[in-house]
């Protein structure tokens, strides 16, 4: 038994990420038992996503306006600009509904071992940015890991001698977890970062 | 930050099996990530299967073509029918690469509480197609709970008086499991149907 547009369909979802050929499959029966309006609706929403969202040419986030909403909004500050790598990153930022300030998306971090230097990702802009002058603080919110420490000092080494506040976003214990099971790096970073009570 | 076409696509995501609004936007930042002809491709996949495929008007299994590739192989035998509640049951069959008969799925089983009665499921077809005299057995797979049982009851019940052979596949413990977690109906079903070595 082989109908092709089945095939077609799982092997279509088995290229999703966390999609295998079971839940591809599971998938495709699904779509074949919803209303033909259903599945169409889910079709042109892939469509109409990639056909209208782009980068801002200026934080280079995902946006369908050019600038994007947060660079355009009057009630936030144009003091701050919080760096990040991807624009996953600035949804969960945005999340805490904490932060009032803008956004820089590098798209990536700088890894040797990749092949990609400090040219490759959105330095150049983020630097235009702050010699602008209105930028007070940059905040480094990139990855915790060797690329994103790697990327964070490159760009602090730049940003400094400018006279803008470059400051990291802390690292420590997770709330809610327990010491015992936090490695190594984390516990020495949580340590070195003590604050009086 | 609310961009409306990623927001649509999250939603329309959301809505398939097993994805919650964490993986749709997983999902969703993937699809955005895509070259846009990769996610063209999966758009058209889903619109052309819910074009293109439909049920088979003999047994009642998803094709692309009328009857179904099944129904028309010369080399299966029309000697024998399996029935299943479902198409995806075919698909499991079929993957055995083991049974060469014909099929007849359903679409449903007996379900007076949902008020689901004989009339409502693909029976009166089966009966029609054993009337007309080539079939010498029909192998009843529906699934091995209360619904598949009753359904099974009923064809069985219906089909016997004509002549024709009604078997059911066999419940038992499952090839690889441990009798300790097997529940008390599974394993009363393996001694009942115990048989000489």
């Amino acid at each position: 038994m082989s109908i092709e547009p089945i095939n077609t369909l799982c092997a279509q979802l088995a290229k999703l990420p966390g999609v295998g050929s079971k839940s591809a499959q599971r998938l495709a029966y699904f779509i074949l038992d919803m209303p033909a309006s259903s599945a169409k609706e889910l079709a042109e929403a892939i469509i109409r996503a990639k056909d209208t969202v782009r980068y801002c040419p200026i934080c280079g986030n995902y946006t369908d306006v050019e600038p994007c909403a947060i660079c355009t909004d009057e009630k936030r500050s144009d003091d701050v600009i919080c760096v990040v790598e991807d624009p996953k990153e600035v949804f969960a930022m945005e999340k805490l509904r904490e932060y009032r300030g803008r956004y820089h998306v590098l798209h990536g971090a700088i890894s040797p071992t990749d092949g990609i230097g400090p040219g490759d990702i959105r330095i150049k802009e983020l630097i235009e940015r702050v010699d602008k002058g209105s930028v007070h603080e940059v905040i480094l919110a990139t990855n915790p890991d060797v690329k994103g420490e790697a990327t964070a000092s490159y760009i602090a080494r730049i940003l400094k001698p400018k006279g803008v506040r470059v400051t990291r976003i802390a690292h420590g214990v997770p709330i809610g977890g327990n010491l015992e099971y936090v490695d190594e790096m984390t516990l020495l970073k949580a340590v070195e970062g003590r604050r009086d009570m």
